[in-house]
């Protein structure tokens, strides 16, 4: 099933998307927040068009992020491959939605996209055993893991190079029945592809990845693990137009502005 | 103002600690999280030992921690001073109130206390100049920013060696009139002094951080500044108890405890 979250111009909604009788793209309307809830149908209907797509989901913790989990992107930072998953975060306050814009702040003059697969989680998890990650994970999205580069290389911790309000893209809805294990991951910028790699590159798959982080940080639903980026990174400009695309997922897109 | 969060066995409530006329301290009750709503008293008054205290916030966005935030303690660890604050981030999971035990994971086997002035932020607030920052701040509360020493050597991030469950004690209540400009911060740990500061030998000043986080992060209502940690640090061993005193604030005391 794929979720969003939505608004019709009032409260944020949940629904499930597919395709009606005719091939039109709809949205059949959810009860409540499916994250807390299984998902029930409310028997309403609306086009895609229609709608405003929104994050899928705003993580009430933490978004966890994973560094150099692919071996030719470290290579191409001129860094070693980890021994263990390196883990940074993401304050909750850097996510948008689809469509809403990447802000380039007055503090940088190197912000490059990360184009990276996204889990969702749905269950509060610690210590959760490789063969039973699957029951904490609630589905998959599109993100963009946005980084100051030169805020990154001058600053000890990646805090707020990888923390600004924007920096963490996030949808266009969470696909629920996907195996990560061997899905191209892309970035496009200006219609011109910039990254293109596979899941199966990792260094550390995604039962690791949730293995490791739970063995730390109690996870919570909503919360969001990034597990990592394939080569090809590089800066974004004002203007631009920055796509994400995770194959079985979808596409997220985001203009980039300057800070006013 | 002192502003306690806590439990008489049920739903979390908000209170005024003070004395009463005859000496004893009490909590007046309030009316829903004042956080979100100027403090009304409900008339309710209850003995501060009746109560169970809590962490007097938990952050629905973010804590935000400032490395080497006082020259001595970055000479101890023989770091350089930072030229601007070092930010980092503990995820919302990690945070305990007072008496609450400290568990020490088994990854690591050199657990730090790290006795610090935390700052709760009771506004909506992004890119605030220094002049206006007493606008945003709620009040002060004491923290513990609990530090896996080897793994913040080992891991090239620190988010997991600050981030465990249970390595952010906060309390034991917000105190809401106070000056942070020259306040003590002490740590004991089984009665004995290890650190021993003052909030004047900060490298950045209370106003100086605000000012530098906010214009990189937006910060909610509930998100927590950690200040920097004076001198003295070192480890602590299940069996021991930790507390951290600020001056005009109040004593957070914690078990330690290892993993079971």
């Amino acid at each position: 099933m794929r979720i969003a979250r939505f608004t019709t111009g009032d409260d944020p909604r949940f629904g499930a998307v597919g395709q009606d009788d005719s091939g039109e793209t709809v949205i059949a309307v959810l009860e409540g927040d499916p994250l807390y809830r299984s998902p029930q149908l409310t028997g309403e209907k609306l086009a895609l068009a229609d709608v405003r797509l929104l994050a899928p989901v705003i993580p009430r913790s933490k978004v966890i992020g994973v560094g150099r989990n692919y071996a030719d992107h470290a290579a191409e930072l001129d860094n070693p491959l980890p021994e263990e998953p390196l883990l940074f975060l993401k304050p909750n306050t850097s996510v948008i939605g689809p469509d809403e814009p990447i802000v380039l702040p007055p503090q940088t003059s190197e912000v490059h996209y990360e184009a990276e697969l996204a889990v969702v989680i749905g269950r509060i998890a610690k210590s959760v055993p490789r063969d039973r990650v699957s029951e904490v994970i609630f589905g998959y999205t599109c993100g963009n893991d946005v980084t100051a580069r030169d805020l990154q290389k001058k600053d000890h911790q990646w805090a707020r190079a990888k923390g600004f309000d924007t920096f963490c893209p996030l949808g266009p809805w969470i696909e629920t029945d996907l195996d990560p294990s061997d899905l191209a991951v892309r970035c496009r910028v200006g219609g011109e592809e910039r990254q293109n790699g596979r899941t199966s590159q990792m260094v550390f798959d995604v039962a690791t990845l949730i293995e490791y982080v739970s063995a730390a940080f109690t996870l919570l639903p909503g919360d969001v693990i990034l597990t990592g980026t394939p080569s090809g990174v590089g800066p974004m400009t004002a203007g631009d137009h920055v796509t994400v695309t995770v194959e079985g997922i979808g596409v997220l897109s985001n203009p980039v502005v300057a800070a006013e």
